[in-house]
């Protein structure tokens, strides 16, 4: 079908990069097949958490805009918050379901979005996982060696903005 | 209503095949009227599903993809599931809706994602049901009779792998 | 507070291996404080699940009871399920609860149980996290090295079977 | 009905400090009653908020724990939260429910934990708002003036070192 060929252009592309990541769980290559191996993964740590929410608000500050910022961990699960005064009260929700949106699926929040519009292959994926945000302002972090290790969540401005202040606090995680 | 009647048309031709199978509880024949009877119904065991998840898995492997893949039973509730290490933690839940979707309806997800379009008659089912998944990758599972007998929805991939990996799951039931 | 102090001894007594084993997220001992350093985690491998699985079905076989059996990884996500043929529709959701609420809080759902009665510490802290069960049948897995790397939760009998059969699949991962 | 008013009571009794507080909308007392007053409120800022998070870390640490941390505005939502390495993922949604919990009625949770146990007033409290923590560990904010402008929200440990944590916290803010 020629809807959905291109879709699966559109989603090759966009995880180009997380499929070329370390995989967890490779199989082990020692003969002996009896106990099966614990995965060795990686997490975001607070500090880190801290650091990307301090180089958001750095860049909102720098842009002149109120926001809600999130991070959550490998798990998905939330780490940091900070929302500035006078930012949106229903950006909260907004912020941190971008940050679990874009860990759930291992890219930004925005390119889910371009696959979920009506006729595209994804359409209303959000009434899954309890509410998804599919616009931008979701971004995952990378740790040293590109294993996605959290994501970033903004909301409160355009998702123009909330994307940029996203990308500010994932790019200070190294 | 018109509009309802139009809906009914226009699905009916997208189950054409599934309206064509036995159907669960036809009316007795038998000449007396005095007692209902019970119905006599099919439903997936565990060792049918657990092939499913296994013939599921390997078709994933095989495609070189990270699936989660989720089995329910006659009743639309959960029976197996598995997660592929490294596969996306937003499938979970997809996966486990692509296949109650299926089974509440008795066809492929990506059926009802033909009809759920705007301006089409199922505009925004996917509310219902504490959210659907429409887009391919949900798809019944039948048993010998051709009766179904349960369902398996796939996600972690382009939804013509998921579809293709669901598929593998379902076929293996015989 | 006399009852509060009576809590507290009963909470660390559960906890006591619990925050024995190593802690993730120790201080970087470098000097350079510059780059907050990522956690290194340890996760269950879909194998190691399976394996879980597999063993907790034959202590249930064993015990002659129908069992819902699912196991969540590290960070709370499910990772594996499977319910046997005549067990309880009503167990899914409860086994999956289980699992989850043991890895919440790393410890046997029963002892959670044990101060949310009326009058103890913790009583009612079952509306948190939409839902957690808190009698026994959830139990945390460890990795090799004592580390909790997911937990499995069953349900579909008496609490003291529950209990034994997720035992008898959490010891199977080493 | 009499059994509120026997509630309202133990209820003043038990809120008394807070209710001899000054209280937010007292009615003007200029002498034209034309126009409705607006109100002047008073509200947490974010610098504020990631102080008592920072106090209630330093706390945290210095009493070994590891905890969650969330603190909200005068409006109950959430402002500012971290997870330390190694707490437990539960203790988020607990830690925001008890700092929402003490925000909602203005005292310390474990006050009205006294309330909602069986045969007490506020028997079930705690499925209101979309579930309720009313064991200890949550504490009112306040500002200069004594007004309450946020509360904090503790969890991680036992319910003594889950309140002594969110004390330092809320303590910190002036």
């Amino acid at each position: 079908m020629k809807r959905r060929d291109a879709a699966l252009v559109v989603l090759s592309f966009v995880c180009g990069t997380a499929l070329a990541l370390p995989r967890l769980g490779a199989a082990p290559t020692s003969p002996e097949p009896a106990q099966a191996a614990t995965l060795a993964s990686k997490d975001i740590s607070l500090d880190q958490a801290q650091a990307a929410v301090a180089a958001a608000l750095a860049k909102a500050k720098e842009t002149g805009t109120k926001m809600d910022i999130a991070v959550v961990d490998a798990g998905a699960n939330l780490k940091a918050f900070a929302r500035m005064d006078g930012a949106w009260i229903g950006s909260i929700d907004i912020s941190i379901k971008k940050a679990k949106t874009a860990r759930f699926f291992d890219m930004p929040t925005g390119e889910i979005g371009k696959l979920s519009q009506p006729g595209k292959s994804l359409y209303q994926i959000e009434v899954s996982n309890q509410g998804l945000i599919t616009f931008p302002g979701g971004v995952p972090i990378k740790g040293k060696d590109g294993t996605v290790i959290g994501a970033i969540g903004v909301s409160g401005s355009s998702v123009e903005n909330d994307h940029a202040v996203a990308s500010a606090g994932a790019d200070s995680v190294k």
